[in-house]
């Protein structure tokens, strides 16, 4: 329950003792079953959450189904979910892809068996726009909601939930033009994602806003494609910086820890030489050399709105069924700097 | 499948078309059961993974409990149990405690109506020696097998899988005292916990081993009770500064973090002034300012050897119920260095 019960109030509510509201809580035996039904009818009138165990009649297991939880944005957005779930009495089953192990379609596989009342996708194929849509047109034909969060599949009738791409890349952008940055490069995972299309388009559209850049010369030149890992964030920023870059937008921290890495591997310094932007935020990453400035993912925001959407489709309510787009923030720490523009 | 399996090979092992083989691995009807057996023996025989969908029967729901995710070391433990459990065909469900929400019991609770396996529990109630055991023996008595990582409870029948705590703090201490630090202290979390009480027997003697301290001054002067948290670990940071403490030992990364923090609001450096180790490890940790020095945490080994044990209660050939204990690594980053009487 949120808030302490009173025990007095939900007795007098129901008409029992208050011994009997106690043995209905705890889950005792002894107590008939409409005396039962009365009490629990009171919590709900009086605004009070059922226990877990009393709700679970009306609950199932929800999937969740992630890539991996090594990179910190992952566990975060499994405890949003998982706790939001859990208060609303489903049990939140979570299931994360092996590199080498399970895939997507097996862990949904698994999780249609095992009679999930609906599951969430994140970071699944539906980002990856070389990927068949069949596999989930096969998931609405069978009967299973589900919720894809963090990419967009057009022709999928489901609610996405994602954070907005191209805003995430103007605040950075923008940063870094106040700054005096004039050569910004872009190091973003493969094309074939949607989060990836994303952002480099947000990404040229601010160097055309800002900096008055070509967008077509801004893809060539500025954006350069790499793996969604440390060790590609470094070979991407390399690349970047032998183009001259003075400042390196990122698309995850995890990448943006490789860019410093290339950035000192070349004798320079961050932010002095060289600016870093991620792109994520999580609780170590205001502790990182530098303390990385970064584009929040509105984690919270996201989570519980996945919930709630998936709960609609559960309850034969569902929204409609289009994309809801989440502001990210721009959290300045100390990976930027004035830019040789500026300087000069 | 770990390798991509020959449907000729299947089908010649099985005696039967690759067609047939094919509809098997895929799931479709219209196969006898018989063939479909013969099919999956062929599998085992020729050594390829069976799909996981065809593993279900076999196996049921495993739950798992931890205290959050937002200490990486959870999600890191998580990860290694989910992917160990999958592997075996089980379905890993995934519960969190929430401040003010759902605690060890309730989710005990739900995951018992669920129908589980078997419980794995990471840092729960038996870590806490005021805590009540009778809720393990009543899990005992209800038949639902379980296992419980990071604490230990004398009198609770189960396995209990553990780092070497007290290892840990040797391993500290001796790279201090090698260092030529004298004046060494702890930082650690309430001590009711097993895991605390463990750290502070290894600490002092390793602190008498080494430097001829007596235990009871060490205990009273060296060690101070925090939160398990970052800001806990700056508070206990500050208090054994003001006692002189030239290196600081940390019961977790977080912790540790805060400990920097200290040393920096008092106008010094870490490692110049004061040195300091964490303990856990996990990815974002050696990105840290400055890259921590931390005792690691054997997480994978921990992980794979709860769900070994757990299996083997499960199939009702369990291993003896003690305490598996697992020995950490010390990992010298760059929080670390020479103490003032090895400068002097």
């Amino acid at each position: 329950m949120t808030a302490p019960a009173r025990l007095a109030d939900i007795a007098a509510q129901a008409g029992v003792s208050e011994a009997t509201v106690s043995r209905v809580l705890n889950g005792k035996p002894g107590v008939a079953a409409t005396t039962r039904q009365s009490v629990l009818a009171a919590l709900d009138v009086l605004g009070y959450e059922r226990p877990v165990r009393l709700r679970r009649s009306s609950a199932g297991l929800v999937g969740l189904i992630t890539p991996e939880l090594e990179n910190p944005i992952f566990p975060a957005l499994a405890q949003v979910i998982g706790q939001a779930l859990t208060r609303q009495g489903y049990t939140p089953v979570l299931a994360t892809q092996t590199p080498g192990g399970s895939t997507e379609d097996e862990l949904t596989g698994m999780l249609v068996d095992r009679g999930v009342a609906g599951i969430i996708f994140v970071s699944g194929l539906h980002a990856d726009t070389s990927a068949d849509t069949g596999r989930y047109e096969r998931l609405t034909a069978r009967g299973v909601p589900y919720v894809l969060v963090d990419g967009y599949a057009p022709g999928v009738r489901a609610p996405f939930i994602s954070p907005d791409d191209r805003a995430a890349m103007r605040l950075a952008v923008t940063h870094l033009a106040a700054l005096g940055h004039t050569r910004i490069g872009l190091a973003v995972g493969p094309k074939r994602f949607v989060p990836v299309l994303r952002k480099i388009e947000g990404f040229a559209r601010a160097l055309k806003d800002q900096l008055g850049l070509d967008p077509r010369v801004v893809e060539e030149e500025l954006v350069q494609h790499s793996l969604f890992t440390l060790e590609g964030g470094q070979a991407a920023a390399s690349a970047l910086l032998e183009r001259g870059c003075t400042a390196l937008v990122c698309a995850s921290d995890m990448m943006a820890l490789g860019a410093v890495r290339a950035v000192r591997q070349r004798g320079l310094e961050v932010p002095d030489d060289v600016s870093v932007v991620g792109f994520d935020d999580s609780p170590l990453i205001a502790f990182t050399d530098p303390p990385l400035t970064t584009v929040r993912k509105p984690v919270p925001a996201m989570g519980q709105a996945a919930v709630r959407t998936l709960l609609e489709e559960i309850g034969g309510t569902p929204a409609p069924h289009s994309e809801f787009v989440f502001m990210p923030e721009l959290v300045v720490r100390g990976s930027t700097a004035s830019g040789p523009s500026s300087r000069a």
